[in-house]
């Protein structure tokens, strides 16, 4: 059966486009406390993984032994746009490892910040490694290797021991079985799970007193790096920056590509889940929105609300029509 | 009933997205020779709609009246790039109706042709209204409008002249009994049809022996000049130009914002409808290269085959998935 309808983009009295898609939410029991949609096979969480993946780099203690910040904490875990703020902290912690840019495993693609990606164009400088929008997540593998005193040379293939030891967490952390992987955009392994695996994940997280120590002191920095630093794991004006400053300390979000989004509350201890079966961004973006607007987490916030239902402007910056919940979204109930 | 599953994503060893959608193949008499999915609900066709927006300037003398050449009866069906090519050709057409940038009515966004848009950013050039993707369409309008001798001014509102006729000339066409609009993305008035109508539109005008003249005439100068001229009416390297060229003369294509794709095929005599529910450009491309597939139109064309099945790469360049027509695709009958 496919999943039902949870986004749709109207232009004039029509329905123009329409995005399907999946939600779990669990509590840290492991129980799923509301879902819609598929929940049960299996998908990459893409970007939305880091959180998890950043796990191994503080419970390990290798944050502790590189001395990290809060602030590198969450560039661990962002997919961020490649501002000063962002590559120059990535230099700075690399060069506090002992290594550099060319240490980095994952390829270069222009800033996502207009005013820089266009000064570089300007300037006639190429984007570099540091870049790309995980070189946050990559310098925590590298620090984590570090730590071990392992090869740095292949941290990013999983038979790597850092890349082994973030899908033992992420088992324990999801209760999953089987974690098949395929290789991200950054070309490091993401392990698949399903939207009920993610949330139960997620929610543990959130919510970490069940969880042994080291791992649950790690799993409450990890979170509150998060909503300390939504720019740093994320750029500015960015959805997770937005929807976690609407938050006001309530939860984190972070997306993934593909149309994957993953939230950690920790107000109410749950973890979500929501996939867009068609891969649009655009939508999870919209139903994440939602889904925290049903939790009564986004309050008055205008620009959370201006993703919850965004207006379709043409090219004279006229609204043509909307970018809103579909029915069975806007009726969800969580709890 | 959900459309089928058209174009699959993969990463790894799973599938990561899914597009569903919609294909009609209508043949000149309107008879539907095939299709797949829902193709009798409304759905703009946006920019696929330009080579039946183009009837109404060729057929009205119009285009003879100032002595259009193919090349801007192409670039009135275009969503350009924005290249020299297009602009310079706009901008001269423009001046010898009298006319300048500032009639057009559609709003300026950057050039979609890299290094275009990169040289206007190190020369700090802003994008102005010629270099909309519209630009030609609505030099088509305003051409109209002044061999007609009426107001320029308005000229992309529904009510007026030029766009009743576009409406009353799509509505003989398609013999669609209701035409509703939407706002285009260029500010002119999108007329919905249903799949089923399009096909039958583009179709007629396919194999025109059917219309009377001047109508027949314009439809198979319109769909002449989109294959005698590939690149002005999309740009360097874009999907519609590949497939274009692939067919050899064989078949006429124009891509829609929103995941629409119509063809023009007058060997066969059919007209073709692909509407991707979620408004996927990704899957209209492989949606219509697997129609030309199908119908023995692209042949070898590596081009052409690497637009049905497209690699996915990561940031290094590594091919990590692919993008490819699902099984209700890939044996799709047309005939």
């Amino acid at each position: 059966m496919p999943n039902p309808v949870l986004v749709e983009v109207t232009r004039g009295s029509m329905v123009e486009s329409i995005h399907r898609g999946a939600i779990a939410a669990a509590d840290a029991s492991g129980k799923i406390v509301a879902s819609l949609g598929d929940i049960d096979s299996k998908t990459y969480s893409r970007s939305s993984l880091k959180p998890m993946q950043a796990m191994v780099l503080v419970e390990s203690g290798a944050a502790d032994a590189f001395g990290l910040s809060d602030a590198e904490i969450a560039l661990a875990c962002a997919s961020h746009s490649g501002e000063p703020m962002h590559t120059t902290r990535v230099a700075d912690w690399l060069a506090r490892i002992g290594l550099g840019e060319s240490d980095l495993a994952c390829g270069a693609h222009p800033s996502r910040y207009e005013p820089v990606a266009e000064a570089m164009i300007r300037e006639s400088r190429k984007p570099t490694r540091i870049f790309n929008n995980c070189s946050g997540k990559h310098t925590g593998f590298l620090t984590v290797a570090r730590h071990w005193d392992v090869a740095t040379n292949g941290y990013e293939r999983a038979e790597h021991p850092v890349q082994r030891a973030v899908a033992a967490t992420l088992g324990d952390l999801s209760d999953a079985k089987e974690l098949p992987y395929g290789i991200d955009g950054c070309a490091a392994p993401n392990f698949a799970t399903s939207l009920a695996e993610f949330a139960r994940a997620a929610a543990k997280m959130a919510e970490p007193d069940g969880l042994a120590e080291p791992r649950a002191d790690a799993a409450r920095r990890i979170i509150a790096a998060m909503i300390a630093h939504p720019e740093l794991m994320s750029g500015t004006g960015r959805v997770c920056a937005t929807l976690i400053r609407a938050a006001s300390g309530r939860a984190a979000v972070k997306t993934g590509a593909e149309g994957f989004f993953g939230a950690w509350i920790p107000k109410s201890g749950l973890g979500i889940a929501i996939k867009i079966d068609d891969g649009a961004g655009r939508a999870a973006e919209t139903a994440m929105a939602a889904v925290l607007d049903r939790l009564g987490l986004i309050g008055g916030d205008a620009k959370a609300a201006a993703i919850l239902r965004a207006p379709v402007l043409n090219t004279r910056g006229t609204t043509v029509g909307e970018r809103r919940p579909a029915p069975a979204l806007a009726t969800f109930e969580l709890s």
